[in-house]
């Protein structure tokens, strides 16, 4: 991440923008960008959203072979591509602010990711939260009968 | 970044909460993070949120020592440093959702993000944007008259 | 909508908040509400979310009469009644800030709703949009061939 | 509002979009309308914010007559009249799908507003929120102390 820092540094420092870059209007700006990643999933399906995923990572190509394509089926393969390209660069905005603001506030961020990490294993001891997509502070009023809720599924 | 994904994916299996991380459900998570980082801003005049920065950050400590301090104002040292770790906190939980979408959907986020930059450097060359912060739609209507916008500043 | 202001400018002039109450600010604090209506549906199925609608509007009762209710079924029912509640309380947040940015920025919103509504007909054309979620820039490349548009389902 | 949310829904209907006005979908669509909003305030101060308030509510015009205005005048006088239709369209969006959210989940927006104003009166009594901008959570933590909190200000 230093050297990602960096480079968006860099890119910042020849036009002259840290004077923008207050700490309030990097937030606002990574929120409007949080909010693009979302529009990306606006009005989709969830079978449509996972279509963004990658193939390598599916394990299935999206697309047949060029020739065995129709026409239809090689314009929904382009407008699926755009769309992950879109999805990668909507992610790498809110990242390059992420960075900025770091900077901007002095925090390590892989310090405080993994600080992070610690903290919620607190939250969310493995024992009760394993398969539960509960809130800690309904899983905190749960503590007492750990036995049971052990086995909670999400929607029960 | 590679070894922090590691440890929120590690972070995740232990709770068996890859069922629950859709793309969907990840994206709207990362927009809540983004959220509890605005809510830091919420109320506050600019100085309020740039004494979120770090002391180390800023070159001058945030309070005097402990012993020539008054009451109120080692609370409000407290009250600072709190909000700081807030700062630290919310970041971190961008980032790790982040992390989890990229994980999820086959983006390299370092790629991504030299790839966007690259992208940016395009729609922002550095004589058009330099010390300006108009975006590149209203960039672009200027670009025949470079000379002009070259020495455009934020509010003209 | 004009009673409903004056109620909201009431209860912000008898706590003397206009002050804090800048244009950024509200909207900000309109973000952040919207956020917290979209939290309600955070790790949500379609369904768990479905049920979120009073049973006045689906027309049937969320729970069974009390006396045949199970601990757990009435236990649901309370969640649900809690979650309905929390989503009309949401709603009413974001209402009550857009009528307060609504009278700061002396914007008339029955007016720029209706003249919003006109706007949008004109970038979605019955025609054009019936039974399509395309967006209207999709809309605009179609619109040569209105025939074969005017059949388009959304997911094709 | 009763003949806005029949305005709307006609506008729907006419367009068969009932079917992707799922509670979720909409809820997704008021954060982006939201977001929207967020834009027209990044990267601007507090001053040119402001600016962006109607000049009838303010009490000023925007700009001087039109034969004593420069040309770079009257191009901001333009701008600024772009971003005000631009501001009034943005709140009209979030009112258009809170219209939706409120039909689709059979709420009473106006009932909700009026008793979510009563549950904010009892969490911000007039006495201890009088000029403070504090949560109120904070205030709970302050109210045995009546006296000295009444005179609070928002920043000590």
């Amino acid at each position: 991440m230093k050297s990602l820092t960096d480079a968006v540094l860099k890119f910042r420092n020849e036009r002259d923008w840290a004077q923008f870059h207050t700490l309030r209007h990097l937030i606002v700006s990574l929120n409007l960008e949080a909010a693009e990643l979302l529009e990306l999933t606006q009005w989709k399906s969830d079978a449509e959203i996972e279509a963004l995923i990658a193939p390598e990572k599916t394990g299935h190509s999206a697309a047949r072979s060029a020739d065995t394509q129709s026409v239809a089926e090689a314009k929904d393969a382009a407008g699926i591509a755009a769309q992950r390209d879109a999805l990668a660069d909507e992610c790498a905005d809110v990242l390059l602010y992420l960075l900025l603001i770091a900077d901007r506030a002095g925090i390590d961020l892989d310090r405080a990711a993994r600080n992070k990490l610690r903290k919620n294993a607190l939250k969310y001891p493995v024992e009760l939260s394993r398969g539960s997509c509960r809130k800690y502070t309904e899983l905190a009023a749960l503590a007492p009968s750990t036995e049971k809720t052990a086995s909670a599924t999400p929607n029960d």
